[in-house]
């Protein structure tokens, strides 16, 4: 066990550094498109440019799975900082605006030339479903180089996600990160992502997992039945809640489960009026667990943050709190 | 007289191009900056990047008020195109996809080089009263050359906006807009924006309106004031009414005058829920009336398109409709 030194930040994230570029659609339009409905799919800058020709007007909001789980996490008042890349340009400025607007440290230097800032182009349909197409732009160069150690070293929990696990690059940046928390006595909270991210990189997070260096894994029920091909959510569940301290499973409306030292909590999900968008829910159910779980609240009611955080978040378009948040945690706790 | 061919165009606009950065705030931080609460100020470069870093986290959602009144006239089924100046960079093209994918026509070259894009720094305060702090960017450069002579003359109605009145080779291009538009027999639609540009530019608004250029001004109640330095609303109202053949004085909630041809009509504001962000009330009650306006509607239900259009827009974040206004309108008028 290595001396550890208080912390300095709460969390410390490494992530897509993405601006969401989000637009209501009808149904036919994820048809006539091809999408992968209610799933995110990676694609090239042509067949981003593509999909944005078609698509209807929209809003541009910063995005990026971690980042919008650090962004709820400030606004919960944690101190944070963010490891991403993004590029020299309009929205890699946007990006960082953002982030450091909302009380986050981000000091990845901007990367110059080609390839832009990250884009991820979101089709919403009535449903309030969020179809998913992201270019990583810039963020799929984020070296090792970029990150700044003695940082990571200084944040008590260092949170990834499983997104960034899918180019070369950043997956080694992470592993670095991972050897240099853990070093430091950090805790290491990943959440899973995606389930092609899975289907791609199971056995990385598999070993992970066996070799006890996850904390705190966040998983959705999709995702836990493809990491553990188990269709049945109870087996996955038995299948990983003993090898990962904290196990954090989400089920959308069901609500969610976790598991924590043998104990185990659940919650159901805290009902909206109208389901408006649902990016950025799952981003938004870990930022809220967390801003328990790193107070060391019980499970019960770390589970319940989650829950308020991603009602709030699917109840206007975009994939960050837009309500107080602090206050709307008093009031629904 | 001249001879009138059809029109290809419904509605002809020229106006600002530039991307909305629209961010909640407290009312404190409209004194810390010494905004201009409520009103629209032109800034520079410098000013936008001060306010920019001292702005909470935003949403980019492409305005301008001009190519708003134009979303909205699409929305409602008109044909339109737009003409106005964007550089060559993200912004511009996020400007320039969010027309497009609403059906307007927008081929207005982008610019080379600097400055970017425009864009308005937009302060929401929690009674939904918008800030405006506008940089205009590429904007203020927009030529006569660029103006496409054919498609103007090809609109039934040429609208222009009173904010691009203000720097110099935009004003000289509407003038050339406005012989061309008159010269094809077109109508001249004109918004006076804002009273700053009144302050300004008030004896040209006032020479083109004695002269019968303007053949329908669209005018707010503080507006109508520092145009006919009457205090009172109806004196105002007066002095204007018999100089256009189409006035429409709008009065936020207090509703909505229209003196078209001696017929006057009235109009109540429609009630909303919450107001959430009013940027764009004017521009969509200008596109609601003018929708039926262009399909020769009676005034009284011109003006009622107007005030539903205005409802919709301030009940949500951004200048555009977001509603399927066509079934609206159906269901409210």
């Amino acid at each position: 066990m290595p001396d550890i030194q208080p912390a300095r930040y709460d969390v410390i994230a490494i992530g897509n550094a993405v601006v969401d570029v989000i637009a209501s659609c009808e149904e036919e339009l994820i048809d006539e498109l091809q999408l992968n409905r209610g799933g995110m799919t990676l694609i090239d800058e042509a067949r981003a440019d593509e999909l944005y020709e078609a698509m209807p007007p929209a809003r541009e909001i910063s995005g990026g799975s971690a980042a919008n789980t650090l962004a709820g996490l400030a606004t919960l008042g944690l101190q944070c900082a963010f490891i991403g890349q993004v590029a020299d340009d309009q929205l890699g400025k946007v990006f960082r605006h953002d982030m450091r607007a909302t009380g986050i440290d981000f000091d990845t230097p901007a990367r110059e030339g080609d390839p832009a800032t990250g884009r991820v182009l979101i089709f919403v349909t009535p449903d309030g479903e969020r179809t998913m197409n992201t270019f990583l732009g810039a963020g799929q160069y984020l070296p090792a180089a970029a990150l700044d150690e003695e940082l990571i070293a200084s944040g008590a929990i260092l949170y990834l996600e499983g997104y960034l696990w899918d180019p070369e690059e950043p997956r080694r940046a992470m592993r670095r990160a991972i050897e240099v928390a853990r070093d430091a006595g950090r805790k290491i909270a990943f959440t899973a992502s995606e389930s092609f991210v899975i289907d791609r990189h199971g056995d990385d997070f598999r070993a992970m997992i066996d070799d006890g260096v996850i904390d705190i894994l966040f998983v959705n029920e999709t995702e836990l039945a493809t990491l553990t091909g188990e269709d049945d959510f109870e087996a996955g569940l038995a299948q990983v809640a003993g090898k990962v301290p904290v196990l954090v499973a989400t089920r959308s409306e069901k609500g969610a489960v976790a598991i924590a030292h043998g104990e185990r909590a659940e919650v159901a999900a805290v009902p909206v009026i109208k389901v408006i968008d649902t990016t950025g829910a799952g981003d938004q159910f870990a930022a809220g667990f967390l801003s328990g779980y790193a107070r060391g609240e019980p499970l019960t009611r770390c589970l319940k943050r989650g829950a308020i955080a991603a009602s709030e978040v699917i109840a206007h378009y975009g994939p960050r709190p837009e309500a107080d948040m602090v206050k709307l945690m008093e009031e629904r706790l």
